[in-house]
């Protein structure tokens, strides 16, 4: 679940924002036939299989519309459901709900999308000890979201964003001269509360990097073989990321492999929507 | 393109609400390094065969940072691009170009992500004189991307939101008593320069819409028989809209039958996205 | 009656900006000498006969500053009121009273002074079929109110906006090369819920615009003669509005055309406000 | 002319707010026609005898939405303009010369009406030494345009908010038990920069006001006779604002009094706009 | 206390400001631990002995978060406290608590810092007659804070803004060619609520102030002698402020001066704070 | 210096905030007397010497106004200065100068007092090894300005906020069950980039956070002897900070432990303003 302050303090805004992009002055279709309040319900039903995520979410933009709106969850958030499911029942004024179905729904079936797939790609690390991670690749200002979606599938969040997290690539260590140069000039500068990982592309670079005191070392692209030669390197020394063309088959090839995460942009930049509805909305 | 105003008054608002979402006090690891502005360049390259969208939308985002970045385009908004393909170049102050790199590539990828979606969806309907439709159902905050790249694909927009077009589902009719008294309804009350369009569930309701004086029908999951004989039915008095289950297989049965539209939620909510990167940044 | 999710989403953020130009800090007289809370009534009173429009914005006004003032309405939104009239009773924290009141006031006497108009302007078209329009020419951040109070006396909305509606004037038809090119290029580009309504200025642009399908033909500034010729040319192929020029005296004219709308700018640009007071405020 | 800093920080919100209301997403009609920028002149033409004023505004709107748009002006803001005169010329891409049309006419013939009422209102005191004074009673999230117009056509402004000037009503003076009580309030607890001014509606209060030290005493709504009395009363101790039924026919009378302001509300509620139009647009 | 609709208005915006610069998306440590609601207290403790201001800020922040936070204030705002004194208690949910205890102390210790160093000068001046101001020296987008925080420890406010007092400068008094001009243009210009104040360097101003009308007369950073001649000259004909160097002991010196006020910049740029605590944080 | 990225997206809209808290209208006083633009300079000086820290954000504010306006600085950022020295020069026009000018020295005053407070105590750290650290103790909308200006003067920074730092207070050990229990959770749930710092009391808690595997141990108000015995137990397994009562005698003291930070509230809350003025304003 998301926190109730997060939900107030950085949710909300976002949500209202999503609001009236949908309504920019009325929703004029149910404004020429219900000119007064009419309470109703409708149910919350899947339509496929998978990990139900956000239902705190869309209840939120139904309960920012109307206060008094009531929704009874009947799956737990981040649960399994399988096609046909009741998931829940939304209670209020039939203009609120009509009103924020769509917004409601959008966000509803994109979490849900993305906690499906997150579980789906976590379970193949079951057992190995390896974490999945997420990326930076998320669809811009839905990052809270998509994020929170991860981990409710299973998944475990990597930096926030660029000010919370030191992420040192090849530009930043050519700008600094070395690994090392960099890796100390990060030091000096980062609030001293922050991990230090360095992104590296070959052997070299990880042998400077762990000598240099990096707290994380992430193998980018790298084949392999190379990456068990890493570890080899590594040994224990630093945490270590394995990054790039994380597919089922990489998957299952890596287990073996003594590293401690592995990160995956699809999770947030190209998972599916998991298809689900509201149906028989009617008076009360 | 999008045009000048709307990108002053409607799209750089949400790039910049995406910058501070992923920049919240300042980009660390570049500042522990780079203290001083550097001029680079760094080069877009295509990962991927497909449609590439969003050149203005990428561009925007290190102009809005410093608006002495420069852009070339090798390649024009809307085209085909293929797999390691050079589409254009940045200039500017490396530091702008590594603060802004995700959020300019989240942006890119995946409005060329539903372009492509939507040319190849576009593609299965050409010569059959049907339009191909996207819906509501976009990520919250990215409307304006998305259906814009829609467009760029070659497929058609369907209302923008709940203010700008008039749907009447069955809840509607329902309240209204009636279809035609809906039809009445919406005409007193809606201005006057909105279509009216009913979602219609079975050939009766066809009927009474067509008779009532619906703009367009909608043909809401209805199987091929019962759309063949909807469209008798109308005969040309609204135009036609068939939703619900759009696939590559349906889009092919629907070619015979006498639509105008076919719209389709996955070309906004489910197409995966484009992998673009940017490559060989360096000082110049 | 504006409806709960447009006063939420769209009509709040205006009167809390509009409190903010009146209270940029505290209302200093008020603190003076009222350093507690005490509860009051103040009557809503008509100084002059009209059309009363904006109950609910009125109320609103005090709801934001705090949601226990409550307000008795004694006439119903849209109704015509008499001078001397109680129109209604507010209870609340005097304090709260004080503050609100004038915004409050500036906008239901603005609102009621349009309703009021446009009952008027209305009432001479009664029995005519032709409808009354409002315009754009509406007051700069308050649209979303004068449109509702054309509607409350009576008239009818055209567009709300350039966003929502499709009227192409002679610049569009100049930049397109012709009313048939300029409408095709429309039906391409507009998502196709909307209507394409075409500005003409002599029946050789009439003819063209029939022609090429126009949905709606606005006949701009045209003597009686020559709209009564264009009529005849429309045969009823599309509607017609008439724009320009109204006043009493052209709008008996007109009765006798038949054209479907008539716009009027002043509705919105140029009616005086109702004068509306409250009163008889004492502590209770 | 409203000063840069003002026009940075106060107005231009205003502005691309009022401009955001108008294209919610795109002007479509126009994006149907010109994909491409297009150079373009128009000319800004008086359609009524009377007094321009805001076309620092006018033009803000075109330059806020391209700051490469050219204004020049042919006629000084506040001056007497003719039906028919070419007041100025707008030059820049035609596509924002249309976008920005609505709202910057809507902004400068409200501007203009306020200010040639005000002139007119203003040439009925000259000689007499009263000087004629907006009020509170403006447009909501206007009041910068208008008291600015007030000012333009020759008027003086009262107080801008409830926070910058402390004005004591029959409420305030029986919160705190009597005129005497509430100016000492009032002196101990405003900031000392502000002047006090005291509402009185008889000759009692008059006396006790000016006894107590008022700075300011406004006449409300008295007749003739008891205004006399009342300037005898004063007899210079306190500047006399009159207020109420502000009417051709009161302003005549009033001049022989020996009071310093009059004040009306009509100024900016009830102005009619002055007809203006934008008109020869062409590629150039 | 500050009225609720200044808090509603003014306050709240720039505490959820704060709220969001402390809570970027998430507090991940209370999120580790405590995923559910769980009822606690905590005691609010005096650290120091001072002058407690801002309470209701201080339960405002937590009103914010959770509107059922409850706060039970054991001491009167404004009222002197002692170290160790137990001055509230808070009841809520302790992960609200955990969340807004940084902002809310930040706060209340800042106005409590205020508050206590304007009371100590306060009482300097006692039985003087002559009046503690502040100035416009305060932290930016804190001002309403600041200068609360002022008025509760005993001291006035000098003008809010730019916007609400007229001060004229040297600067001003070069630009419009002499004090008398000055004064002339400000009574023209300035809405006549307003005093006008004029900063005097020398006797010669002060001379020309007061014979051109000046409100009340600035004697900036004179010595004794000089202060003592400048009031024998202005005589009663305007108020006196008094500014620069104002220590301890220059006050002990200025109090046989006939001045009404002194003005302190230090009260709100340099206050340390009143240190406070919250403390016995405990499920309840 | 801050970077150019960091001050577009995240200090402009505080800096406009601040100045649109001094300026809600207009500067009433420069539009009396200054109608047109006039070319100045005018003087930065040094009042007392310090750190001069916050010459961009001074310069900014003037930018923001006027981006004609120029700055020349004449000593470097984060320099020593001394009373009466001439730091800078700013040209543009006048009253853009006087406009800003209060905004941009409560800015750099407060930045510069700071900065002067970091150095001194850093001082008095030098050669021990151990860094000198800010807190979340700042002024709230101040943050990214106050934590600056510490690292300005030699300091460096605590964690930025709730959302980018683990800290585990003796309330989050106790709903974990334990110092263990909640180490362990906070590695499951927080980003794995995050460092994990325990608050201890004693040193138990000391053994516990150790043996747990806590990144950083705070030593929280502990006596000398114990903090001695802590950094004993400890032995290099994790980072030490120090905390409370950080006074210049007890910095001496601490010199000769082997912990690693000071953190010091005082800096950011309690830091005196450093003296600076702008003089000689005068046209050019």
């Amino acid at each position: 679940m998301l926190d109730p302050v997060t939900m107030k303090l950085n949710v909300d805004p976002l949500i209202l924002s999503a609001l009236r992009e949908d309504i920019s002055s009325e929703d004029v279709s149910t404004n020429c036939v219900m000119p007064e309040p009419k309470q109703g319900q409708v149910d919350l039903i899947a339509k496929e299989d998978g990990v139900i995520c956000g239902l705190q979410v869309f209840e939120r933009v139904f309960k920012l519309l109307d206060h008094r709106t009531k929704f009874e969850a009947y799956v737990a958030e981040g649960s399994d459901v399988a096609k046909g499911m009741l998931m829940g029942r939304l209670y209020g004024d039939i203009r609120v709900l009509l009103n924020g179905e769509r917004v409601a729904l959008n966000y509803l079936q994109r979490m849900s999308g993305i906690a499906t797939m997150s579980r789906q790609m976590a379970a193949l690390l079951e057992g190995s000890g390896i974490k999945l991670l997420d990326t930076r690749k998320t669809t811009p200002n839905n990052r809270i979201f998509e994020k929170y979606a991860v981990r409710c599938g299973g998944g475990n969040n990597h930096r926030y964003n660029l000010s919370d997290g030191v992420m040192l690539k090849d530009n930043h260590i050519g700008a600094a001269g070395g690994v090392k140069e960099a890796i100390e000039m990060a030091k000096a500068y980062a609030p001293f509360v922050r991990k230090i990982e360095v992104e590296t592309e070959n052997l070299d670079m990880v042998r400077e990097a762990v000598e240099a005191g990096a707290d994380i070392i992430m193998l980018d692209n790298m084949d392999h073989e190379t990456m068990k030669e890493a570890c080899r390197i590594i040994a224990g020394r630093a945490e270590i990321e394995v990054s790039g063309n994380v597919t089922e088959e990489n998957i299952a090839k890596i287990r073996d492999l003594d590293v401690d995460y592995i990160s995956s942009g699809a999770l947030t930049h190209s998972a599916p929507i998991l298809d689900i509805s509201m149906k028989n909305l009617h008076a009360i």
